[in-house]
C-alpha cells in the first residue's frame, strides 16, 4: 500500500518557460529509460520477489523513490510549457522565425492533448510500453538490469544537463545525477554479493548442461583479428578466454520438410 | 558487408514435431530479450562506435554471431511445426483432447499468417520492437546492456531446457547455454576494463556537477528497516554507503500557474 | 454494408498551405481520440450489439457519419500539404529561417512516405491503434465511453481552433465542433435513460457481491484533507458519501512462497 | 512524493494455484482498462492539475490508493502461478489432457520471462501502454475518463467473478467491485457540479464558435429510422434534440490538386 | 460521406458456436493483412488521390466494399462466441478436457473484455495498428501493395477454410475467396496498365541518377551458385540481368569522428 | 551462419554534417519500408523457406546483402549527426534562428539517447516492428509484398533524393536507387514464373471452393461510374471482367441472440 506526500522530493521550478526543453525531458519520464521505467520495474520486481525479504524491501524502497521523481520531473515540464505558442494563428511561413522554431521543435501533443502538462511519452511521443521492463525472478538477472538502467538513465541526464543553460532544470537534473550514482553503486554491490555466493554466471546452476567446449571462445566472425587483444585473459568466471580464428560451422545446411498442399499451395513445396 | 554461409552453426533437429515447444521458442527468438534483440542491439552498436576500433570489431563479431542464432532457432521452430494440426476440422468442444490440446497451446499465426515457419514474434505473438534495444555511443553503458541481455537471455534458455525431453531442443538450447556464458564473460570483462580506466559511475565525468550529499545515501521508504543490512560498507566508486531512516521532502508542495482560457476551458483552471 | 457518396459532408479548403498545421490535424484524424477512434468504436459496438435494435442502429449510424469525418480531414490534410517544401535541398543550417521553421515543424512522413497525404497515425506520427477503442457488450459503460471520446475530441478541435486563423479551416473545425456537440448530447442522454432502467453502477447486477461496507469510503492517501469537502452529500446511487480519515490495510505484509529451483536458480529464492 | 508501506490494502491469497486464472488477472492488471492505467491516469491527471487544489488531492489520493491495488492483483498472480507445469517435459500430444489444457491457457511469459510472476501486459500478453491514458488539462473531460475507466474496469472484474469458485479470489474481486463502485460514483459526482458550474458540453467556452444549426441533429446515416425514437426530447444541455431523415453533403466532391512530378513521378498526378 | 445498409454483404451464420474458430477468425479481421487493413488503406488512398478521378473512384468502390466485409466478419465471431464457456468456474486442472481444451483456445478477451464480440485484434490479440498500410501518393507502388494484400489475405482465407467443417463458415470464406481473386485481378490489371504507361520501375522517373552499372545485377552473397539459374534472360523492365559471383565493396572500412566529450564521456571516443 | 567483412558496400560519406537529414533518413532505415524491413522480411522467408532451394538460396542473398545496407545508411547517419547542435544551451526563443530550426527538425533521441548514433526506429522516432513484415511461406504470394517493399522504399528513396543537395548522400541514395531497381526486377521476373506454372491468383488452388459468380465483378459502391471503364477487358487470370451497377446483399439484417446475464448485465441485452 502506499501513501502520497504533497511535498515534492526534490524542487522542479525553471527560470523561465522552454517547451523545447519540456520535449527533451519526457525522454526521462516516458522513454525507454526514463523515470516510468524504473518505478515501475522496481515494484513489479518487488511485488514478484520470492526470495530474501531484504532485497524486496530494498527495491520497494527505491521503486517508490522513484514514483517521486516521475513526479518531479512531471512537475518541471508542466512548467517549461507555460506561455508555450499555443494560441500561435499564422502559419509558420509567415511567422516571426523565433515563435516558429519553438512550434517546431515542441511536442504538439503538449498543446493539443495534455493542455500544458506531461504524458506518458518519450520525446518523440511515443508512449511508454510495458515491454520496456522486466522482472525475471532471478535476482542477479535483475539487478543487472537495474543497474544497466541506472547507466543508460543517468547518461541521458548528463547529456541534458548540457543541453540547457536554466538553472532551475540543472538544479533538478544535478539532483537526478546523484540518485542515479547511488542507485549504480547499491545494484553493482547486490549483483557483486550474489556473485560471490551463487556464482557468476546467470542462472548459476546450468553448468552442467551446456556444451562446455564453446563456453568460453570467441569466434571471429570478421575479416582481421582487431578484437583479439580484447578477449584474453581469465574471464570473471575464472576459466580462460580462448580466441577462435574462424567461425565453425557445427551443423550442414538445413533442408526444411515440405508442408501439407493447403497450407503452402504451390507445387514444389508441398509434400 | 555481410556474406551467407549455407551450413548452421549448431544442429536445428527436433526429435520430434511439438508445435507448444515452438511457440515456446518464439520468446527466445522475437522476445524482448531474445536473439534478434542481441543481433539487432550488437550491430547498431558496432555501426554507431566512434571511439575504440576492437571494441567495434569485438561487437560486430558477436552481432554476426547472433545473426546465425536467429537463424539457427527459426528452423528449430519450423521443424517442430511440421503435423502441427492445422487441418484439424472440429470445434474444440468435440476433439480428441491431445489435438485440442495442441490447437490451445501453439500460435495460431504460425499456421493462419507464417505456413509453419517462424515469425519475427515473441511467445504470445507480439511482433518484436526496435524499443528493445539500445546503442548509446556510451560503452560501458553498453556493455552493461549486453551482460544483462545474456543474463536474461541465457536464464530464458535454461528455464526452456527445463521444459522439453526432446533431445534435439536440449542439444540446442545446450549450445546457447554455452554461447551466453561466454558472451556473459566477455561483456563483464570489458566493464570491468572499462570501469578501472574511466571510473565505476556511468557517465564519467559528471561527478562535479552533482549533489554530492545525496549521492551514496540510501532513503527508508517504507515502514521498518529490512534494506538496511544490504546497504553497507564500502560502495563500488569507493565511497561509504550512508542509511537515511527517512525520506526528505527537499521541497514544497508544487502549485502550477493557472493556463491560458482556451487551454483549460474552466474558470478555475485559467488565468 | 456501406456506399459511398462522392460528396463530403462537409467543406475542407483552406485559404492558404501549411504544413505545420496538417501535422497538427493528424491528433484529431489518428490519434488516441480522433477521428478514427470514434469511427471504428462506434461500428465495432453496433456489430456487436446484442440488445434493444435501436441502440445498435443509432451507434451504427453515427459511425457511418465518423467514417465522413476521417474522410473530411484526410482531405483538408493533403491541401494544407500543398506546396510544402518537400524539394528544398539546403541543410537547414543554411536555410531561410522560414523555410527551415516549416521544415522543422512538419511531418517527414507526410513528404517521404504518403507523398503529400494524410496518414493513419497522430500528430507525432505514432500509427493509430485498435488499443484506443472498445466494444464491451454493456450498453451503459460504452456510452460513458463514447461520451468521453467526444468530450476529449471537442477539447482538443477547440484547441487546434484557436491556433490557426485560417478560415477555411477554422470553419471545418466549428463543423466538427457541433457535431461534437450533438454526439455528447445523445451519448449522455442514453446514459441517464440506462442508469433510470439499471442503476447507476456498471455493471448492473453485482451489488450483493461486493464489499458493501468499502463501497462508498474515500481514502485519505495524502497528508491533509483538501479532498475532504469533494466527497460531501449523496452519491448518484442514492448512497451517503464517506470520508475515511485514513487508509486501512486490510491485509498483512504478502510473504511469496519459494519457486522451483530451476526456475530461479538461486539458493534463498527456491523451495 | 511517496511511501510504501508494507501491509496489502486487501487479502491476496486463492485457495489453490490456478494458472489459468492467473493469466485471465493480467486484464486487469495490464490490460486497457487494468489498474496500471487508473493509477497512472490519475497520478498524471494529478501532477499536471493547474486548477481547484481540491481536486488535485483528490486525485492523488486515488491515483496512490491503484498503486496498492497493482500491488494486490500482482500478488494474487504470483501465488495462483504457485504449481504451475513449468517442468513439464512431454509433448503436448503425449500429455495428461488436464496438463495439456493448463499449459495451453497459461501464459507462456509467466513461466518463461517472469519466473512465475506478474507481468505489466494484458491477458493476452500485450505490454500496457502509455497510450491507455490521458491527463487533458480539462477537468469535467478528464472525470468523464475516469468514470468511464472505472465503469469499463468493474465490468470486467464482475466478468471474472463470474469465472472462478475460488473463494480468495472471489474476495479480493470482491473487495475490488466496492471500490469501483465508489470511484464511479465520485467521478459522476465531480462530472455534475462541474457541469452545473461551467454548462454540460466540454468544453465550456467554444459554443459561440460552432456551426450551431447542426449542433443538435441527428442525421440518419441508414436506411429505416429504428434509432429515431431514441433521439427525441430536451438534450442534457437543454436544447431539444432534431432527427434528420437523410445526412446532407454541405460540400461538393473534393478534387485534389496535381503534386509535384518527383513526389508522385507519374504524369497523371503531377503538375 | 458514408451511408450504412442494414442488410450484410453475404451470411455470417455458422452452424454451432466455436470460439475458437472465433479467435482465429480475428486474423483476417484485425491482423496484418486482415480486413480493416485493406479497408483503411483503400480508403486512404482514395482520399489522399491526386490524379486520375476513375483510380480514385474504383479504389474507393472497393474500400467501401471492404467496410462491409470487417462487418460481416465480425457478426461472424460473435455468433461463434454464442455459448463459450465464459461461466465456467473451475481450475483448468480439474475441468472436463473439452471445456478446458476451449478455454486455453480462445482469445480471453472475447469474453473479459468484448463480452462475446469481436475485437480490432489480431489471432494473438495484438491491436490493428495504422503501421500496417500505406497510402504512398504512386498510384503504381500502391496497386502492387494492393495485390500483395490480397494475395496474403487471400492465403489466410484459404488456409482457415481448411481448419474448419462447420458450412456456415465455410461458405462465408467461400465468398471472401472470390472476392479476394477478383481483387487480386483488378490491381493485377492496372498495375500492368501503369508498367505499360510510366514504365516497369517505381518511381517512373529516376533511371537517369541512378548507379546504372549495378541496377541489373545479382551479387551471390553466399557460397555456392543456386541461385544462378533463377537471375538469366531479360528483366521485366527489358534489360539483361547479370550474375556477380560475388559481392563487390565499393567502399572502405568505415571509421567515425569522435564526439564531443559530453556526449561519449569515456577518452577513447572523444575529441 | 554469417560473417562480416569490414568494408562497406557503398561509400557513405556525406559532404557537411546535417542532422535534419539524418533524422529523414531514418525513414529508409527503420520505416515501415526501411531497409531493416526488407533485410528481416528475406532472411525469415528465406529460413522459412520449404520448396525450391534455388529460391532460398536467392532470398538469402538478397537478405544478406540488405544487412549492408542497414549498416551503410547507419553510418551515413551517424556522420550526418557530426556537429549536431547537441550542446546548445539557448531556450528555442532566443536563439539564433539557423540553430533553432535545427534543432526543431533533428530528432531529440539522435543526441540524448544514441549519442549521435542512428536508431532502429523511423523518421519520427516509432521503433521498428516485426509487423512490418511477412514471411507466409507461399512463395508468390510472398515475392509480391518483395516488389512491393522495393516499389515503396525506392520510392523514398527518390523522394529524399530531392530533398537534398549534399553530393555524398546523393551518390549513396543513386547506389540504392540501382539496388531496388534489380530488386523489383527479379522479384516480378519470379513472381511472373510462378503465375505461369501455378496459377495467377494466390493461393493456387482454392479455385473450386470459392463463390464463382462473383469473383469477377466490380460491385459499384458509390454514385456515378467513373471506375467503369479501369474494368474492362479480360482480367489476368484470364475470365473476363465484369461490372455491377449496384452492389448486392446476400443477406439479411443480422441479429444476435441476447448473451448470458452476468456477461451484459443489462435487462435488454441478455437472455
Amino acid at each position: 500500500m502506499f501513501i502520497h506526500k504533497k511535498e515534492l522530493q526534490f524542487q522542479s521550478k525553471p527560470d523561465r518557460p522552454d517547451p523545447v526543453m519540456a520535449r527533451k525531458l519526457q525522454e526521462i519520464l516516458g522513454g525507454q529509460w526514463g523515470e516510468m521505467s524504473v518505478m515501475n520495474m522496481y515494484l513489479f520486481q518487488g511485488w514478484n520477489a520470492r526470495g530474501d525479504q531484504r532485497y524486496k524491501d530494498l527495491v520497494l524502497d527505491i521503486g517508490t523513490e522513484e514514483i517521486g521523481h516521475v513526479e518531479m520531473i512531471a512537475t518541471m515540464i508542466a512548467r517549461l510549457l507555460d506561455d508555450a505558442p499555443v494560441n500561435h494563428k499564422e502559419a509558420a511561413y509567415e511567422s516571426d522565425p523565433a515563435i516558429a522554431a519553438v512550434m517546431g521543435g515542441m511536442d504538439p501533443q503538449h498543446a493539443i492533448v495534455a493542455g500544458l502538462g506531461a504524458t506518458p511519452r518519450d520525446s518523440n511521443g511515443v508512449p511508454w510500453s510495458g515491454a520496456y521492463i522486466t522482472a525475471s525472478g532471478n535476482l542477479l538477472a535483475d539487478v543487472r538490469l537495474n543497474l544497466t538502467a541506472e547507466s543508460q538513465g543517468r547518461l541521458q541526464v548528463s547529456r541534458l544537463y548540457h543541453m540547457t543553460d536554466d538553472k532551475g532544470v540543472k538544479d533538478m537534473l544535478a539532483f537526478l545525477l546523484a540518485r542515479d550514482t547511488y542507485h549504480q553503486n547499491i545494484w553493482a554491490k547486490i549483483a557483486k554479493d550474489l556473485e560471490e555466493k551463487n556464482g557468476f554466471v546467470v542462472p548459476a546452476n546450468m553448468g552442467e548442461f551446456e556444451v562446455t567446449d564453446v563456453n568460453h571462445i570467441h569466434y571471429n566472425f570478421s575479416e582481421g583479428d582487431d578484437s583479439k587483444s580484447v578477449v584474453e585473459g581469465i574471464a570473471p568466471d575464472g576459466e580462460p578466454f580462448e580466441y577462435g580464428d574462424k567461425p565453425v560451422a557445427f551443423a550442414e545446411k538445413p533442408i526444411l520438410n515440405p508442408g501439407p498442399p493447403n497450407m503452402h499451395a504451390t507445387k514444389d513445396a508441398t509434400k
